[in-house]
């Protein structure tokens, strides 16, 4: 079966959004998704993009997605992170998990990145063998710290 | 004893790179520091900054430095991410670090980042003590990921 990369554009951003909805489940994490429509949107396809979007297409159709943005690394310099990627179950097992981080890689190393990265839950196994099989490096010696919301406002004051 | 922060200027960079290698070796990480004092003033001073950074000042002079950029959430929008924090050890214990983890979550609340977040290595605990007094939430559950260097150009041509 025929399969494509495209840029996503500001009508792509409702199956944005539907992707992320159906991460965030499969991530055991639905309540967590926030975001509205048109932020994603204005943060997409605004004046200050804050993020890069991709479209993963099989037979013409959009069925995965991808969303990614620059780091910075003290030690190496720019970095490209790969904060999201999804495949809709039912379309999976055509290569489109790979091809997409190709895809990545080859703009990384014309964007002058010197690192490509991104996060996998440590019970994710599929996942974790996959980027195994592509010479990741896998460092578990992390954890991640967050403050949100009204979090942020009681340190701010403090 | 009197503290201060302040923006970073580019002439502060060699001391930043300073900083930024003192951090590694806490880290014991100092072989990974590859930046140069000229592409760290580039990425942060240059046209197209890719970080902010500001210096931690006792009684007038530079005892430390904090670097960081945003991020995006897809779950919850624009982010504040701190990659450095550093004290030098002589000169901690002025409440440096919670003057400038305030700062920080002052710049998100007024920037609209919804989040402020970092990471800690698993065995720095005095670190997470600090973090877990400041309010942070911290999740152990995900692992980084890389491809650095030769290893991206790899996968691009696989």
């Amino acid at each position: 079966m025929k399969t494509n990369i495209r840029k996503a554009t500001i009508s792509d951003s409702a199956f944005i959004l539907d992707m992320i909805r159906d991460l965030a489940i499969y991530e055991k994490a639905e309540d967590q998704v926030k975001i509205s429509l048109d932020q994603l949107k204005e943060d997409g396809f605004g004046d200050q993009p804050l993020y890069d979007s991709i479209i993963l297409e099989l037979e013409g159709r959009a069925v995965g997605m991808a969303l990614y943005y620059n780091r910075y690394s003290t030690w190496k310099g720019k970095s490209l992170y790969l904060e999201d990627l999804y495949v809709l179950p039912e379309f999976r097992g055509h290569g489109l998990g790979l091809k997409t981080m190709k895809y990545l890689a080859n703009i990384a190393v014309e964007t002058n990145c010197y690192r490509f990265e991104w996060q996998v839950l440590d019970w994710n196994v599929p996942s974790i063998e996959f980027y195994k099989k592509l010479g990741t490096d896998l460092d578990g010696e992390w954890i991640n710290c967050r403050l949100e919301g009204s979090a942020i406002k009681d340190l701010a004051l403090k």
